[in-house]
């Protein structure tokens, strides 16, 4: 088996709006202003791109979005489904395509004004959910709707609560997941939360939003855009920035999978989708998890932090809740993550805003830098459909 | 520069339901019937599936999909957008995926309840049109859809006006293009107009729908089901059907771009996204136009097929006129195409029974099967955002 990682692609620009709660522009502006972000960043221009990737749930097609940059001749563009847990495909998709020759610039971006908009958090029901006809997805969504699961919080939590019976972790473990990323927002000016760190007696305080998920568990929402190039490693040496290798690229799913419900597997406390991602990262990545330095943990609620940490291998099954403990996960500890204070933090940029801060942390310019950092992981939303990807110092 | 199709994809399996204007099951029923038959063609069994690729405009869920054609761990997914124009990119997603190992076995699927669930032809504003924020592109389509371009006949009837004021072509040009089509579906079992050849005559009878289309120029609108399954060449030699090889696959789009509309090209009757299509495929596959033996054209509009015909360098500019005249392109002719009928006569399936139909003809058991072909062409749908690919024999 042939397989394109013996070649090599690099992440050379990265760009972003302002995230707020409220953009005042459309989202093709905020695609278009994280684009030409992430161009001038690369010091590569708008007709040098010949490949788009976002996800499903953008609203900005593609031809729009080149249209707008100031591109030329399109030659590849895919979409990676739905989002969330995708968070980490269109750099899947951006390395196959400059690998195999589909496109020499591949540009991934994803903006939205998810609060001032939309605001997923409100719920299947509410007009953005609305599907004029009944899809499977819609339909088997209704069996669950009808029981109260209308929101991701909902659907997610009942899985957590079924892993804090399975390994003993409290709400009290979850709390140091959120402290650590309001600590590292606290420091970072682009974050919505800049200067101001919670502790754990505020997280535990802070009211029960779908069992066992209180409001400091959940992301925020929020409006903004982010855009990312990707090149082969030869046209990427002669850039302007340290490229940043995309070391491994995978996306995982299971028989029983459902989008954000997992009811109908053996065990709904176990995240196999992750396990499986982790399994192929390590394996095309030729490392272990001891040779990860620092990881973005997608953190839709933070506590599902715990049995991701799990299944990509950084603790034995239940023992995650000993490990985000004593600032294991915060800068300084054994495996610093969402250094820029992840989406409980910073802003929910769909898992976006992980991998631009993974990438800082590797050219070594983030606000919240870490000594030595080879190797970071990356993931998508766990508890649905997943992926992740390993990016490593060349 | 690396170009992965100096190794090989081939297609193993094809499945399709039967095509009709009521299917009388859901979506997801027509796609795992589908995709059960193209595993029951290739000898291969759900769990040997680890890749799946659909349209954005599809309805079915990969892990809907997946959990019901009884799959087990999905290592890879991924959308073409949005259908139509990129009837060919799944096929050449699927091409990456197994030349970069991301998956061993993928599955390109495409399952709809068109005619008795929604119908395209009703066009934007009606329910399944509707869009609960306006985004950029609805925001476009409002300033066409007040003009009473509401469908996609009315959106490219005015390039092909165009088309016809520039070269001299004629409606009754036009008419050879379905002529050539239902010829072909009279003598194909699983087409809508089997048995249902119509004359010139009959054509310039039908009743004019936007002008210059008239009623059978215009594609059918179908309920129904096809799947087509990728592997890699090494393992698809240890498989029973005659492989067939994805010798060049291909995108294209261009700066002045938009779904279906191009007014905003210097030219309005050129189709310079296939010619980008045409360029690219050909650079891959090492071939001129003359080694192409046969050709599945896309036909939302048969009037579309003469500037196909000319971008992908069969004809010179404006003579594809003379061209699908004298039966050029009937089977027996210099370049047969649609030998299934297409989808002005077998069925409308975004353009996947043109690869089934493509696949069919290399393995040499087509219902109208041709005497010799070693490349066939397929197209995505013209005048938007196109792709196309060529099909192999080994």
């Amino acid at each position: 088996m042939t397989n394109a990682l013996s070649q090599q692609a690099a992440i050379v620009g990265i760009g972003a709006t302002k995230f707020s709660r409220d953009s005042g522009c459309t989202e093709l502006s905020l695609a278009v202003q994280a684009i030409s972000a992430a161009l001038d960043d690369a010091d590569l221009t708008p007709k040098d791109v010949d490949g788009l990737c976002t996800f499903t749930s953008d609203n900005n097609a593609e031809y729009e979005v080149f249209r707008n940059i100031g591109g030329k001749d399109l030659r590849f563009w895919a979409r990676a489904h739905p989002g969330g847990g995708a968070a980490c495909t269109p750099l899947q998709i951006a390395k196959m395509a400059v690998l195999s020759g589909e496109a020499d610039v591949m540009v991934c971006y994803r903006a939205m004004n998810e609060y001032s908009q939309y605001r997923f958090g409100k719920g299947y029901g509410s007009a953005q959910w609305s599907e004029p006809f009944p899809t499977a997805d819609a339909t088997l969504k209704s069996m669950h709707t009808v029981h109260g699961l209308r929101t991701a919080a909902a659907m997610l939590g009942i899985s957590m609560r079924r892993y804090m019976h399975e390994t003993g972790a409290t709400s009290e473990d979850f709390a140091h997941v959120s402290v650590a990323a309001r600590r590292h927002a606290s420091t970072n000016p682009n974050a919505h939360f800049y200067g101001k760190p919670i502790t754990v007696e505020d997280h535990q305080r802070s009211k029960l939003i779908a069992d066992p998920f209180r409001l400091f568990d959940c992301c925020l929402e929020s409006d903004g855009g982010i855009a990312i190039v990707v090149t082969r490693s030869d046209r990427a040496q002669s850039l302007c920035q340290t490229p940043v290798r995309i070391r491994a690229a995978a996306q995982g799913s299971r028989d029983a999978q459902v989008a954000m419900v997992n009811y109908y597997n053996a065990d709904i406390s176990m995240f196999g989708e992750s396990a499986l991602v982790a399994e192929q990262l390590y394996a095309q990545a030729e490392l272990t998890p001891k040779g990860i330095q620092a990881a973005m943990i997608y953190d839709h609620f933070g506590p599902t932090v715990l049995p991701q940490l799990e299944a990509y291998g950084f603790c034995q099954r239940g023992k995650a809740k000993e490990f985000v403990r004593n600032g294991n996960i915060e800068i300084g500890g054994t495996l610093p993550i969402n250094t820029h204070g992840g989406q409980l933090g910073e802003a929910y940029m769909h898992g976006l805003n992980g991998i631009t801060e993974a990438v800082r942390q590797i050219r070594g310019n983030a606000v919240n830098q870490l000594d030595s950092v080879d190797n970071i992981l990356v993931t998508g939303a766990a508890g649905t459909t997943t992926s992740g990807v390993i990016l490593s110092k060349y």
